[in-house]
């Protein structure tokens, strides 16, 4: 039998040739079209946690019939041959599936071990950089983050298309930002830490409603909130219902002073972007504010040339295909040339 | 005696040589400085309604000690001779000064006649819009908003520099807009009037906060909150924290539903600059949110050149001199040759 | 017998499933290709008043022969079941037709009632404005417009893509632009209503050689003075040579003077995109030139709203697809949730 | 008695130390003003047919009351020391005048005699080329230009201020630009030389209106219709006047058409700046076009260039101050440092 | 027997319909795919001198088999039919192929007579020119660098799609922009020729890295060197290594020193792009630096224009398709309607 | 008798009124001039190790005559009161000089002892870092780069006028981004910290020569070589001249290998702007050539931030003027409040 895989794994053994696999999938959509020259097919969006596909079934497969009745939602164990087509990329061949069911479709849908781990002990980490803060007001604001909005915050992706766009990448985004805000400011002790660190726990918190992930499942859905306002917007919304709910009479002798608190972290979230013309409606006017944007820009960019060096092709030995957004072709690391 | 006067008109009358004038005028600052060559002087920065002025006192003035004493906040009428200067501006010669008392003070510090007949005749047009507006929640919402924030309202400036500039120009602003809303609505009635006049009343109501005029005075601050969040964000804010005050229950089975009215309004305020790189967050994605941004614009802009048309020099016959922030030189508009 | 409709009629009620109707359109041009494999198919573009689509016929389909004759200019009764592809969009299937003849055909070049009926009453709107012109020299330019060019002006589309880009489309655009400029003025009474309106009229008009349809059809050739010249300069062009066929001597002690009229009407022309960028050799300087920039954004970029509301798919409820060349996708408006 | 010499020399000697001499001039206006400590002074515009400098004459200076008589339009002989100061620029020190009549008057307006012989080649060597032209229609065009607007050509600037603004600047950049474009055309055969030629001699016409020298002086007013349409469309407007007056029957027979020559034409005049940024309403089509536009760059730019090099002052050896609009500093070219 | 073509000529000739011919052809490479109803083919793709397409081979087709074997680098005589798809461009038809050899794949190689004597006559021309040099210096590094790399050079393209994009073409173009540079010098002696022509031959020299045809064919393979340096720094790093094989002893009395002509020399290989958006890490700063930049706009947007004309569609009468990186739909040069 | 201190510190403490002070200076230059009203004055640049000002000495002072025959480079002990004057910055008032000789005028050129001491102790840890580099390659040319040019590296200055504009800055910019740079690679250990610690070495080395300040002074004059090349070309031909010094031979065997060592280098230097409008000849296409463009940006503008702290006047409690080449108004960070 052959070995289970998933799809992101497929799509880059398949490059060399044709791979017998069994691919576990969720339907995203199913629908019922016809070729140019009037053969009836079924288009079938199959997704998992890292990445999807199309499956077309046409009219002459003996499983078109059952494929037909396959409803959004379901999970399959796909089994047959896959390759690599330049123009339409992934593909199966010689294929059948059945349902994905009990234990094995419940592993499926956690997602890829290795992903999953990462993704707690990211998780783990964040909460653990909260509870190490000093000051009052933003520890009690993180921990009422991480306690009122945790599960949403562990579905939503970092980004739609470009990095982190997975189920957990905020998580993962934000972790990673962590760790390089540590470094900098011991680099750096003039910078706030604790005001950085909880900069970067809700730099991005709008994206819970813009780029959450549906329950128990793979779907980035768009959002009407999203679309109307921004994550930025939403974002500083999200920071001023929780501090509402902080017991703040009981810090009014702390210095600073609690509205200055709130007045810059609420500069971060609406600053983090850089520019104006990158949907920031300020921009960076303290060190934190500038500090944020670039530790965001260092993770967001290494994180596509990883997604390149990853998956994307080559135009020749060590150079690799533009990756959106960025528009010039990588060249291999001189790490990965010690080896 | 000469005529009382501002310094607007004074500075206009003056181009064309000496006027002997009665100025009432608030003192904002005033500096002990040298001249090049050691010769001590006052530079005293004077304002009124509309404009400003710098009186300098030089020490051999035999009034350059009373001068020393003035503390900002003082009026005075100022009596002397002045002219203009191509490259200092407005100058008084000859001059004495007198406090200003009793209910001259009180009328000068109500600015001038004509401006605040116009701008309580735009406020009551305001108010009257708002209790005319059909959809119960935008009605309230707006009554809230001047009952709560009138006077404040009624201070602000709708910019720091380039149009409307003035102790209550955001009034003027609105109104104008309003009136420019309806005729537009009346012109395409599938646009939903009561939220197009309900983003005019509110797209600019962060500016409470950023070009707020001192309570009695002329002077605008900057303010911390204005610079960390800008006023798109701050508007956001304000609206939602009246939103809150609203007896929203009662509108339960209103449709449009209650939140769906809210995200409609924050969405002409976040978008009003139109695009990403004039400050909006997000841009235009409903009809209501385009023509919000095009009457802004047409209104604002149409300031610029009334002002431009106004003071500003001339390079040539009907040829005005550029006005900032439009990058162009005017030209006397058709209507001002009929006469 | 299935109903008679129209392309875009057709394309939305296929988005839930296939249609059968009976489809009037006139043949634009016939191509022989074949596929990959080497089949050979027709390609036959075919048009009607508001919209286009492609109907492929095999060489297995037994009225090859018969396609194969169709002659560009041909007028069809269409005949079948039609379907939207993802990708291919609309499809027709089982199909069959007949030469559209006598009233029908007539009718059907006419285009339908509705839009007839709104373009005629569109220009007979524009009549009236013009004949209701106060200044002598603007009533009779506009009058000399519409008397030499009425029939020319009512074919041409107001641009070749994204807005009102159908025959007759540059009369709706510019009726309605009447309207807001009506409203405008009524709303500042200091702008100059004659010029505001008459520039409205020639704004467009070099674009009855860009994007003039042809005579009993509704194919938009591409003009060669056009492309050398561009609508503004062709505009402009033709301003000047109604102008001279003025009786300008009657008009001598008007005033303002003749050419102050010309100079301004023709600066309006000029200056109507607003900034070089977008093809205007010269940026709005008059009070009516800001104001017809704006006019002209506010029904163009509410007509690409409609079109994307109309006809444009969804991402998610309430949430549309992009609109070229908007680069945003739509919501819904607060309108539209009040039924 | 002091040499004889011009206000851009002047300048250049002064950088040394003080420099007497005399110094012909013409008076551009005379206004009265008062230092910041109220000594009255005046403000006299002083030009000539390159350069221009301010006289200031204070009141306890034996002269200002003549001074204070002396009109727009004066010439006078200026006799004094003269230094730069680093911030005023040109000053005048220890200085009397005296009117400036006859021959010396005469000699002085028309320029200095190198500029004059140059500009006179100049303006020969075009009407040379003029007469060259093989196309009928464009020769007799160019003829018609230079016998109707010939003085006027004389007159007119380049621009106002970057490159070639001084009387006659044009002429000098059109005879310049006609070598650069024999010379491409005889590199490249395959462009169309009489085409090119004439779109040198036309494209900046519209500056007869924009940039034109008042007769007999040095300065350069500003104008209406250059303001409200700009160069491009009076040229335009200019070739369209011109081209009536033909005989255009005569050359029906002619390849290519009257009409393709005149729109051909009209591309290169309305497409020389390049891009819509630049003001041009459509960007270059033709082969002709594209290399009209290179030269015209290419002759402003080494004139920018020149201009820095000749007057600008250095911040280092060999490296000059920035010269606008390049912003830049220059590097003294290779061959200065052959002797 | 049809004649023997070459593949550009093909592509034009079979726009009005299927054409027989024999084609000779360089394997580029060979892959599997399958379509998506799963129907295997071959994807071949073949290249000559000038240009390249796609041949297609089902597993229906009896040259499957044979076609399987076919290794990169294999010369063939191709012999069909061909046509010009619209949307897959040139396509075979009928087809079968033999083995190209002997003289006949020489000759194929060497590439089409006429430009093969082209680009001989105009690498000869380079070679005079060099030779023609009167500084030392230049002339020696000219020498060297076409006695080092001429035969490299004289497989380089001048860009990897725009512009001369083929074997040879850098070739083609420095001669061109060396009969620019000569007449630009011609009429206008003030600029230093040695450099200019020096500037022109080493502008692009570090395509001979970037842009490099491997030798014995058609191919142009992506360079780890240019994409992490860019050709602008690889020149002057050429130059540089060439400079110190110079015996510059022999030249320290020489006026201008050594060191400064190299120094004008690389400012004018590393501004030669103009502006820094364009990728040069200095704007132009002296007069051969701005004639260098605007030469090669020339002779790269002149050619553009060419390959429009040559091999673009038309979208009406004398208007072609836009031509990449041009966004313009180009119009027929006023010479082409002479005949 | 007053305190020493230095010309920063003096402009701070003035603010508030006049200060006495002692103030050692250097000369930069003379230069003699005379006010709009004809009074003759000195204009003597003076600077220290951080800060420059202007003395301006009548010609009625006494010490008119010795202060003429100052020169440039003399070392003065100037002893005054000094006050900022709002338009002129900071004045010298009722003062004397004396010249500044052996110990103190050593102990002046030295700078400030806690820059000394800073910059001493950033150094050492510069080439502690080298010391620490594994890769052999990059530790000798790091080490062979200090060898030779670590004085001249020790004087030159980050930057012109944006940051770390003095004698010593660039050591401290690139002591703190190895600070930052060790931390990011701690953080993230994929990245190769080696070429990274090199990246930062050497990606502003060509400032030796664009911003080097003169040996024994605080002068910075501009160069021929940084304006024809820019400081990225230099950076890069010094690399490839280190390089050429190096025992290649011995590291043939090593891996990577030494060529792909070096252009990786070669590409952090040549992209570290990041945009190619920003100078970079090419874009960052290596995780290493990410990190140092962003550790570059976060260095350079936190010192931006810190300089307008510092040095800048506000507009409003805890709002500050805005920063070159900043566009914004900064705000007091929060960690100034916690005291």
């Amino acid at each position: 039998m052959p070995e289970i895989t998933d799809i992101a794994t497929l799509r880059k053994n398949a490059q060399a040739g044709r791979v017998r696999a069994l691919l576990p999938v969720l339907v995203e959509s199913v629908a019922e079209k016809s070729s140019k020259d009037g053969k009836p097919f079924l288009e079938i969006q199959l997704v998992d946690a890292l990445d999807r596909f199309v499956l077309r079934v046409w009219s002459d497969n003996g499983q078109f019939a059952v494929a037909q009745e396959l409803a959004a939602g379901a999970c399959l164990q796909l089994e047959g041959e896959f390759a690599v087509h330049p123009q339409f990329g992934l593909e199966a061949k010689r294929w059948s599936f059945a349902p994905l069911t009990g234990e094995a479709k419940e592993e499926f849908l956690a997602g890829p071990a290795d992903l999953r781990v990462r993704q707690e002990e990211d998780y783990a980490f964040i909460a653990v950089e909260v509870d190490g803060l000093k000051d009052p007001r933003l520890k009690a604001l993180g921990a009422a983050f991480l306690e009122k909005f945790g599960p949403r915050f562990r579905r939503t992706a970092a980004a739609r298309f470009f990095h982190h766009a997975r189920r957990g990448g905020l998580v993962e985004h934000v972790a990673q930002m962590m760790r390089y805000a540590d470094a900098v400011c011991a680099a750096n002790p003039a910078l706030h830490r604790d005001l950085l660190l909880s900069g970067v726990l809700f730099h991005d918190c709008g994206k819970l409603w813009e780029n959450c992930v549906e329950e128990g499942g793979f779907t980035m859905p768009f959002d009407e909130r999203g679309e109307l306002l921004g994550h930025i917007n939403i974002g500083i919304e999200l920071v001023n219902s929780l501090w509402k709910t902080l017991p703040l009479d009981d810090w009014k002798e702390v210095v600073p002073d609690n509205e200055d608190v709130r007045l810059h972290l609420l500069h971060l979230v609406a600053a983090h972007h850089g520019e104006l013309a990158y949907g920031s409606p300020v921009q960076p006017k303290t060190p934190e504010a500038i500090a944020l944007h670039y530790i965001d820009n260092l993770d967001a960019k290494l994180e596509m040339l990883a997604r390149g060096y990853d998956g994307g092709g080559t135009v020749a030995e060590r150079i690799y295909d533009k990756v959106k957004p960025l528009n010039v072709r990588l060249v291999a690391p001189l790490g990965l040339m010690d080896v």
